[in-house]
């Protein structure tokens, strides 16, 4: 296999620590490339013990302008940036000829006003939204392959758009009154030194945030639109549980009158019975972080509910793998016409 | 304070070692008999370790009968034993004179037609359904004071009821599509040796179960469906996740069209103002397990959405104080004339 | 009762919240001043949500100098300040008369050498030390009830000295090569924005920290020889466990050579049966933090090991309780010649 | 590569599990038979959700007997089954000319006498014992691959044996008076239903257990006493901690009068320097739980006390790879003639 040579900007926190960890281990990527100012100088294994042993433990953090990375011969880089800040990077990587996979809300918003609606500012670089693709696969799969700049979805889009879009693009679903409820490991609130994710701030505690407009909205919105054809508004509460990894996620639907409930089940069916990355518990099945942590999986569990005339579906994955660096891998494998689960 | 003889029938789950707990340091109580099939002849100390150093912690766990419970002169007596069974103690207590306590379903079901619905058997004892009282202090207080018979509810429907019951009873929110999802620690499932709730299998899991008819349905939508005066069918799906005690409910409802959201802060604050139990965290708080945990408080929180013109309630409760225990010595307290917080 | 006026300086850190929850439902304690740089201004409701419900949680945290503490009349001052500040305090509050109960390491050490060689720092005020008592009411019962400046002891240290200070004052275990490894929960840490501490650096995690000489060994040794007679060296390790609270310590120590096993017992059991806050869980019990959190107790249990004539010594404790904040009220209560367990 | 077929005798219980993931991802490796006596009929995914999506996983547990074990055309043969049971298969197994992978301990002891003073039963079958090799590949590497009959190490003598061998071999260290601390996450104690190992009795929890004669003693002495030349007797205590995966070690042992400390860090990065499993963290860096989870890895550190004239040996792993199936597969590398590392 011809080697890729790849860059990854603004490596230290979790998803960027978990995105290293699937590269190292890619049979067609040569890591050229990890920048972060926090730990530059510092090589991988210092920083992060865990990945010691391996070949590119060695492989220091650098402080690399856009210029340098362009000179490592990088021909893709993955941004693991705050978001507002990926632009910096975007823009000039874009014009030196790689391709781009932005694991930041920057470039998942089509229209720069909800953008600067829930990022409150305006957005930094509104002329390069209509060239990227929203990297979800099981949905833009052959957009991604051609495309030159990918804005990977977030968690807790991941786990609520994969269920709902094949329901609301058959029209099973009410696009109206939809309620979700997520639950997320600590890792999602980032690698940051603050009081309110201390161990002992998280450890025997869960608790709802970001009630009523987290900024998530504005993506899960847009692709729930797209795919029902008419604007969608949601409900969405995440909540804070005590895990290191993990998302679960589970949704109310109005199921339209006079669908028969078969048909929820035909539809996820057939939507994702051949996805290598969508595993259908179906009916009888449960959605257990635990069996999709360290994977990039999504696990699918629904049932009707006849009293209401409601479908429940549920979903669990790992927030920084299918929800993160995982996603942003499987579109890294579709742009290079790679196996789409090389390496995952 | 004269002492009140109280006896526990039941005692070796969590939510029996809790009563123990609190009834150890209960100023009014004088508990003079403790019953455990599967640990009798055993101290108290030597079966919770953690009780010990406590005058009492030397009681043993007996096996008592009905006729040996009377003969201790206890008045009152707290049922702790699985549904189906406390039947079997509270009619020959009742005619004994005592006062019970009940903290199973057996007796919250005023339908035994509901009951066999959901617990799959004719209810075994419906005579004394119509002189049980729904032990919610906070709606039932002058019932609970003049009652012999309390079912103290369970630990979801307590997260769920407080909440929803002042704003269904003002008409300010629609008694159609409520859509509840509540979080609880594995303590909820009691102190059974299950595969299902070894440490490995909760830690680092999270997981909907009991998805869409859970039991605890059936005394929702009851309480709930009074409260409106009009039927009431809602969506709720519980989760387990890796604490060892509380619940924390998250609850969205549709506000009735044309209602200002300032009713809402508005009922809720006129209903608990002056409830000791029940803390208002308001429309900027928060309600985390991690601040209840032990105690008999729950804390209530709310937004109004106006992306949807739903409100999203949110509550945290210890799931065996104020949702089981604590409540039950709640009830006690009000049953005896003492203050309602003695001992809490 | 006539209540006490008590100041606490520094509370925002877990044992200061602690400390606060003690003495707020203590029925001899009038708090009228919580200072807390960070916090100045707000209550402590808002801080700790929690504390809400009290009638003191609407106590605002004041940024007080000395001389305002003086002025709100209060007889004893708690410190719970970082290392090298307390004597900023307690020299000027011992002038204006009150009794400071100190709850950092400040004046535990008696030889201004060793405080420097541990503290890093020459000790700010050495001529307070000679007056300063070791708070651990087990062995210095009497010298608390008359203390003007208590040093109340470290976590770690209380967990390691009360089991082996009757042996070696008995002379049945040898001074030379005792070993002691300790599992502590996060909080011990304290409540600090730093990495290291944050849930996902804690959880599914442990570790040896502080290897080989941990600062708590100048006190530990320093009681330890009182207790002997002869100089004691120890090897001790701390680990950090992915708790909220409590200690759990294993020690071995040699038994002197011709000392029947037996003797160890009794003299556990003699020096302690009588006291209120340790419960001797003997040679068959077990040692275990979940038992003692939230109380004062401490557990201890032991083993001897015929096969190399050891003693295998168990404790636990709740770090911020039996090895804070509960400690230092247990000491108050002496100074204030109220029963010793008053509101622990 | 040819493709090598193994069985799994017993894979229901967490190391099972592990082994089969491991097995499964093996490039070298049929995996041809899979037993249960619990789970026989079900499928691998059914048991274990998480291995769902893989080939795989619609692989059934069955109950086979010794003979359709050799039908399958096995030439391997791993037992995953508790103490006692392990020589009905080996027995017949080795004679139909299988090589056999034992995960208990009934051939890891040498001498019939202790295996039975430990494990409470005569040896079931000691004339297989001189046939069988210690499968520890850093001690019996060569030994490994020519056998037949291996004994793989349990998960505390892992974490034990190879930090002190090196030193005993050089006689730096005394033999005499090494004193150990483990920590271990609950799935060292198996998949078995028992309240013991419940969530809520694990979680929040920290014990000592097993002493002062865990069963483990007997094999780490013997291989301790291998190295040392002399008889070495230990003080051992394991503790379980509230983590799913992984042991931290803490170990003191006396440095020799007049050793340098220099030689014991020369001791540790001689023997382990070359070992790809083995990361030698050293006198600066940790050892903690959460780098080795998930891997093959025991990480190992170090310091020397000058106060004590000991050396302080911390080690961490995952008990359930490095500790018992990862090791596993590391000894069925040898005897295959692969690299070692293969799928690990």
């Amino acid at each position: 296999m011809n080697l890729v040579k790849v860059a990854i900007v603004g490596a230290s926190g979790y998803s960027g620590q978990e995105l290293v960890r699937i590269l190292m281990h890619h049979p067609g990527v040569d890591l050229v490339c990890v920048t972060s100012r926090q730990y530059a100088g510092q090589s991988l294994g210092e920083v992060y013990p865990r990945l010691k042993g391996h070949r590119l433990s060695d492989l220091r953090f650098s402080n690399s302008t856009v210029h340098e990375i362009v000179a490592t011969g990088a021909k893709f880089a993955f941004l693991a940036l705050p978001h507002g800040l990926a632009h910096e990077y975007a823009r000039p990587l874009l014009e030196a000829g790689l391709r781009v996979i932005d694991l930041s809300a920057d470039f998942r918003i089509k229209d720069p006003a909800i953008y600067e609606e829930y990022y409150h500012g305006a957005h930094p670089a509104p002329e390069l939204l209509p060239m990227s693709v929203y990297g979800l696969p099981e949905v833009y799969r052959e957009e991604i392959r051609k495309a030159n700049l990918i804005a990977s979805p977030g968690c807790y889009p991941t786990s609520i758009l994969l269920p709902l879009i094949p329901l609301l693009k058959k029209k099973l679903i009410s696009p109206r009154g939809i309620a979700v409820a997520s639950m997320s490991g600590v890792s999602g609130a980032g690698r940051k030194a603050e009081i309110d994710y201390l161990f002992c701030e998280c450890n025997e505690s869960a608790r709802a945030y970001g009630v009523p407009k987290h900024r998530h909205l504005a993506e899960i919105e847009q692709e729930l639109t797209n795919a029902a054809g008419v604007p969608v508004v949601i409900s969405f509460t995440p909540h804070l549980i005590p895990v290191n990894r993990g998302i679960v996620t589970t949704i109310y639907a109005d199921v339209e009158p006079g669908v028969d409930p078969a048909a929820i089940t035909a539809a996820l069916n057939d939507a994702y019975c051949n996805e290598p990355f969508i595993r259908l518990a179906g009916e009888k099945g449960n959605a257990d972080i635990k069996n999709v942590t360290g994977t990039n999986y999504l696990d699918l569990a629904w049932r009707y509910d006849k009293r209401t005339h409601r479908v429940v579906l549920m979903s669990a994955e790992d927030n920084i793998v299918k929800g993160a660096s995982g996603q942003a891998v499987q579109s890294l494998n579709l742009m290079c016409g790679w196996p789409e689960t090389l390496a995952l």
